[in-house]
């Protein structure tokens, strides 16, 4: 029996996942993991500025390779996490948070250690992440290689965090090396309740009147966009998709009918998805954004929504144990008739006299949908930009990534980090706010210092400008202090292409220019108007008063 | 009967409290709040760039003031906020940790709101906040005044944060004014067992034969250091302070005996405590860097320690209810006799031949103590400088201010925003590291923001040089970016002095310089070497290896 230290077991499952990068901030408790990462050419070590911004970035890094490792020491280190991790788990994106903890036989020992409450308690992370991950565990003595899988596996699993503390003492304790590979989803065979439901959409494609398919956030997560694509391309039923997950199916496939999200959607895809009659929707999350603030009429009676543990069809639940199985069912039915074809524009529409002299949000997505090329990813930062998501026009291949409910700002600039990393082709676009980017600016520095070269552009409109659309329009706390951005590589030790940009025709030679000269990181200023709202935003603001008059405020 | 709302009369209690500048981010769940304090004369909101450094200014506003208000967004603007929180909590600084939650009338709805985790709970920021505060509440229809009272109570009680949220539809609700004002810590007539522990202090201090005092962590929190001054002044007790409350009793005292902290106190600091037959200590924490890395020889027949609940004295343990009534209680005892003289030297010497063409850390001290004047503040990060907290010699009045068990890198640079707004005289002197400032640079700007003027030293030793003591001397994951940090205040739209200083004579110039000139920040670059470590931190290296060879390991 080959013995390997609980440490080197770790690595040898990061390795099986085909990790490279592994994120995070060294500290004392967990040096001893750090120290061995150093030294195998299996891994790179990406120190992140701090703890937080080492969350997003491992979130950019799952969403992008499929799962990710972020290790942080205890304490101070694996608290400034909570709110990445809590975001990953809000929209089901798997990484790995390792804690280097204080070892077992000084926890036994209740020493008031550094980096502990001094109230006598040592588990209180475990306890603070049992909120935000989906298995926890402090790894003991008793067969420590099981509880490492145990962990991974929920993790592949649910595609949610998961909390792992490795204990100083536990770190190079030697243990018996796996002996089989950590088991990835696989499809396993229908349950019956899962039969029933396949049954039942097979049923409603064969002889609905038009029905459609809404393609989802968890066809993302769970990596089954192609299969969907190539069913979807064969049988020419027609579908959407929902906000977040632009560029999952290629959108020059006949059948595509652009993306839904309530009052969000384009009016003319709107109606078509809400005449259907039948929805079938699988795995988009039913959230506010979404929804279109709750606008989205998916009625029961047409509505066939398949979540990750249950399907419910007209007052029917049906439990559902293996999402993956599911879908790949889906893909598999024989459905051989001819569905409507598609009769509206599926594409949002800029305003047809954009103005030269200024920059709107429609300027962005014109411009910023001309930079983009197969195999680029474009990372939206929640603020006024994220209410564009769902209006770009995107070649095949092109990922978009943008947080649908979590809306925690600061997070696109560092995910923007992990994204880079994790991609193997193609550029990387990031479109931020000038607050978000405060949030978490030396992610920055990060980019510099492992030569990634992200093409990002910050939206200079003088503070919180969504917020100005709910409260507090001329209000000094939304205001931000003015940076001069482009000057930030330079402070930060590195390098990069600059540029500030003040008009629809600066914007596009910019990123013409961007286009062509890959060789450093983009940062480009672009200057716009402090209550520039895109269409989206106004429409939110409008159904938000709609609800406060609804009720009686 | 007066009516106000909920707002309103949290706004009377804030105002009671002194707090004139209230710390956060604004976020949609709490914008009802900020615009409330935005158009209140009393108050100022100052929006930190992100909530982790908001809520370390909120604790270096509060380790000033003696409580401080931190104000965010439910959600990600909370759980960015939890490592700050938890710091205050171990160190027991007072935060009043306010979150503008989810309307209550939405929750019962279980809507899939933004900023929530899609689990259908929305009680998670309450768990985690159970951690790492001494009282939680979500505020409901039910009286919430005294729900209020009741947090902020628990807050001045035990000097820790307190976690209150304020549903969006609270925020407005009329409820009554406060008909008195809020109860702050009074003395209370001793218990039995309170005043058997004072009865054998008064004993020990009138039959000892060299009896010592240390003025511990507790009696800064309980803002208890003037009393002392005056007790130890006019009875000539002999006295030590515990390593981070450095100032806190004027130095100038001929019974001023040092700073104590086991190994890391001067040796004949450390030989004067541990030959005393009566050690009585006031409030320190028991804690591994007071201890001196468990070195401290401060046996149970002769140590009596008076913690925040309890005291103890050669396995006898006493319960105390208030722990002020009691210091008070000592404070009054009549002790009329002499008492030995403090014959060593209670100073720590930085070596007699500094070198001149470099900077070590006994320049820094010398340096450091040379600039501070009364009233000012210095305030030290975690890493190697913290390692030198218990050295400077300081005058009267000066407060130095470093996290002694915590030891949350990127706290003390966002801490100093919050002291500075505090501070009513005086000058902030923060000394940090170049890794630590890199997690929370963003704090420089907040300061240039509100015209706060603090001098900065950053140690710039090409990364984490206390992490190089321990393991990984030359690894890549104890590196971080070289920035240009003299510039950052450029790039971030401010104005400041900047200079790069190399060698001793220019650190005095700058120093010197920087005394007078006080009409903008100073940001001063210390190129230091990059295993430049100060004595503490190489005894503590030392202890560290003899643990493990204790240990077998
Ligand atoms: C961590 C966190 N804190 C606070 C908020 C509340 N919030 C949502 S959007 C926003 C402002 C974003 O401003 P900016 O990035 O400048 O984008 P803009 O709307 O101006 O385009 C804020 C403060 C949040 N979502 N997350
Ligand atoms: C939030 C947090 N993350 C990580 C650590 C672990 N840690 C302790 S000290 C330190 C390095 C400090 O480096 P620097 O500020 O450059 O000071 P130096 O020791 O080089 O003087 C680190 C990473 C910590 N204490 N807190």
């Amino acid at each position: 029996m080959q013995l390997i230290s609980v440490c080197e077991y770790l690595l040898v499952r990061l390795a099986e996942l085909g990790i490279s990068d592994i994120i995070g901030v060294p500290g004392d408790f967990n040096l001893g993991i750090v120290e061995k990462i150093e030294h195998d050419d299996r891994f790179r070590f990406i120190s992140e500025c701090n703890e937080l911004n080492a969350s997003y970035a491992a979130d950019g890094y799952a969403r992008t390779h499929g799962i990710s490792t972020l290790i942080t020491t205890y304490g101070p280190g694996e608290l400034s996490a909570v709110n990445g991790i809590a975001g990953a788990y809000a929209e089901r994106v798997p990484v790995l948070k390792i804690t280097g903890g204080i070892a077992l036989s000084k926890i036994a020992k209740k020493l008031p250690l550094h980096h502990t409450l001094l109230n006598g308690k040592y588990d209180q992370s475990l306890k603070i992440y049992e909120q935000i991950t989906c298995a926890q565990g402090l790894i003991t003595f008793d067969n420590p290689g099981e509880q490492i899988d145990r962990l991974i596996n929920a993790c592949i699993r649910h595609k949610q965090p998961v909390y792992m503390q490795i204990p100083q003492d536990l770190a190079l304790h030697m243990i018996p090396a796996p002996t089989a590979k950590i088991k990835l989803n696989v499809n396993e065979p229908l349950t019956d309740s899962e039969a029933k439901i396949v049954d039942l959409i097979h049923q409603k494609l064969l002889n609905a009147k038009n029905p459609i398919i809404i393609v989802g956030d968890l066809i993302d997560r769970y990596n089954l966009g192609q299969e969907i694509e190539t069913f979807l391309a064969i049988r020419g039923i027609p579908f959407v998709l929902s906000w977040a997950v632009k560029g999952l199916i290629r959108e020059e496939l006949a059948n595509y009918g652009g993306v839904y999200a309530g009052e969000f959607s384009v009016h003319q895809v709107r109606e078509f998805v809400e005449s259907s009659d039948c929805i079938i929707s699988l795995g988009m999350f039913n959230c506010e954004i979404n929804l279109g603030e709750f606008s989205a009429n998916l009625p029961q009676d047409k509505l066939i929504d398949i979540q990750l543990d249950s399907a419910a069809y007209n007052n029917e639940s049906f439990t559902i144990t293996n999402f993956t199985s599911v879908i790949t069912a889906i893909t598999e039915l024989q459905i051989n008739r001819r569905f409507n074809e598609i009769t509206h524009n599926p594409n949002y529409q800029t305003s047809a006299n954009l103005p030269a002299n200024t920059i709107l949000h429609d300027h962005i997505i014109d411009e910023a949908g001309k930079f983009l090329a197969e195999n680029d990813t474009l990372i939206l930062e929640t603020g006024t930009i994220s209410f564009t998501a769902g209006y770009y026009k995107v070649p095949a291949k092109v990922k978009v990534i943008s947080s649908v409910n979590w809306y925690s700002i600061g997070y696109a600039l560092a995910a923007t980090s992990g994204v880079a990393l994790a991609k193997k082709t193609g550029r990387t676009l990031l479109i931020t706010g000038d607050g978000s980017l405060q949030m978490s600016v030396q992610a920055i520095s990060t980019m510099l210092r492992y030569d990634l070269k992200p093409v990002i552009l910050i939206l200079n409109n003088e503070g919180y400008t969504i917020e100005r659309a709910f409260l507090g329009e001329n209000s000094s706390y939304n205001d931000v202090q003015i940076w001069n951005y482009t000057s930030l590589a330079d402070s930060f030790g590195g390098n990069a292409y600059t540029r500030i940009v003040t008009n629809a025709t600066e914007l596009e030679q910019v990123l013409n220019q961007a286009k062509q000269q890959t060789d450093k990181m983009w940062l480009i200023e672009v200057k716009m108007g402090k209550y520039e709202y895109p269409s989206a935003l106004l429409k939110l603001a409008e159904l938000v008063v709609k609800q406060r008059e609804s009720q009686g405020k």
